[in-house]
């Protein structure tokens, strides 16, 4: 079987974990969302991308759900004194990431190459690809102007009115090689239970996306973060709603809708089947909520079984 | 006092600690040799303009002589599954420093502005220069052809025969902005206890600082790196040798004139005075040997009564 799945950080990576578990190498590709890809200390950040190689490579802290275990922030403290910025909190093991992307870009390679070498190194047995190579950048609407994806989400911790969020240079940014064709050969599409509007939303707005999943004959199944009216964790909820949407995994499916095939939603929100069904939508209830090794796989265990 | 001091790392850096504590603040302006600097990781490092700001700002690892105190190897470690060079040891708190800096350079700033703020915000009291905004770059010819200064130094531990050394650039560069106005305006001008080949030379190799020495009427002194026919530290001795000069303080005095005044040796090198004499040179014979912060001063103060 070949999967691919579209993946945002903290909540794809469970899945994914538990999707790694059951299936042979090579067998996924996993699509990563570079919107909150940043500039920090003049290094090239994916914070999503590298939460996934992480999780994937069996590195990552599971305790704060990104960076790596045992990690310290020793440069980070002697950046204090030259007035370098401190709120994204940079470890020492994670710079060198940082630092082998950035020169490795800065030589002319693509973040594709780029990331499918830090995949490997990092011990990843799947595919990772970046939605794109061109620069797509997330940007947040407050009260007081834009903000990039991580001064709204990391420095200001998302406590910021967001009145409208754009996807800056997604008009001109074409999908990664090989991401079509994956998508054409893939018996399966899962959008992982990421926030729709900020990790999976960046990633649709690369153009020739959402046209592939539209044209795939392949079930494209969405799994929702959402769980009785809230999000199991970030923003999503308050981002759904200044869409204009129910916060909800109707609003999840909504979010997808017309070319989504299954929402995956928590057997909590059971009550909910009955109006995603309406929008034409299969609704699959499982215990979405992943708390643990074996419920990430359990959850991977079901969504595979109900692609037969 | 207006002093200048041409400094290349560990033993100057002990002098410059010595004088500073004599010193009014920005009565010292440090020229510093840049031949030696390296991109490692793509980021921009300066070893000895590092370790006069270290030792300046009083944050030195003194045992090492390089680097700063309470130090770790985190990135490091964790960049060897990337297959990067670990050879050069940077540490993660002098990460910062490298970091900062870069990203300064990449943003327009030239070396010589980027330097005067890391030297203000690691709480330097004095002016520190690079030799020259420009890069020029000392090679070192082996048995198997051209290495870097770090890759000979660092990299092979001197372990190479030396069969020439290049200031690669030189002609193309120009003295750092203020440099030969601060010479014109010193009353006196210190080679610091460095390798004349591959510390002070660099910094000699600029077109116009050697006809800045030779011009000024303030007196020109330098503090022999090379005690009873053996440096103390480094390679000076075979640099010497592979240039032709004499292991000894003669061959320092000789690597300088005509242009140089004094020449401060150790008192255990008293023998060598008539010869230095000889050669137009006014021989000061001290305990050169900087072993502790007392010793420092005691070498730095002999220097400055000497001056009158």
């Amino acid at each position: 079987m070949r999967l691919v799945a579209l993946a945002g950080g903290t909540g794809a990576a469970k899945l994914l974990r538990g999707l790694d578990a059951l299936l042979d190498r090579q067998s996924l590709t996993v699509v990563g969302n570079t919107g909150d890809d940043a500039r920090i200390w003049g290094l090239h950040v994916s914070p999503d991308l590298d939460t996934i190689c992480y999780a994937l490579g069996g590195l990552l802290d599971e305790e704060r759900g990104w960076g790596l275990r045992d990690e310290s922030f020793r440069t980070l403290g002697a950046m204090v004194r030259f007035g370098e910025p401190t709120w994204f909190n940079l470890g020492d093991r994670d710079l060198a990431t940082h630092l082998h992307r950035t020169r490795l870009l800065a030589e002319g390679h693509s973040l594709s190459e780029v990331t499918a070498k830090l995949a490997a190194d990092l011990g990843v047995r799947h595919a990772v690809l970046p939605m794109s190579d061109q620069a797509v950048r997330t940007r947040v609407l407050g009260p007081d102007g834009w903000l990039g994806f991580q001064e709204y989400f990391v420095r200001e911790k998302t406590q910021v009115e967001v009145r409208a969020v754009e996807y800056a240079g997604a008009h001109e940014a074409r999908p990664a090689p090989g991401l079509l064709e994956a998508i054409g050969a893939a018996d399966a599409v899962l959008l992982c239970p990421s926030n729709p509007v900020t990790s999976v939303g960046p990633i649709l707005s690369v153009p020739g996306i959402v046209e592939a999943l539209q044209a795939t004959p392949a079930p494209v199944v969405a799994i929702s973060p959402i769980v009785g009216g809230r999000a199991v964790s970030g923003p999503a909820g308050r981002l759904l709603a200044a869409r204009g949407l129910p916060v909800s995994a109707l609003g999840v499916a909504q979010s997808y809708a017309p070319w989504l095939d299954v929402l995956v939603l928590d057997e909590e929100d059971v009550a909910l089947c009955p109006s995603i069904e309406a929008a034409g939508i299969r609704p699959l209830t499982a215990r979405t909520l992943m708390i643990g090794r074996v419920e990430e796989i359990r959850l991977a265990r079901k969504i595979l079984e109900s692609l037969g």
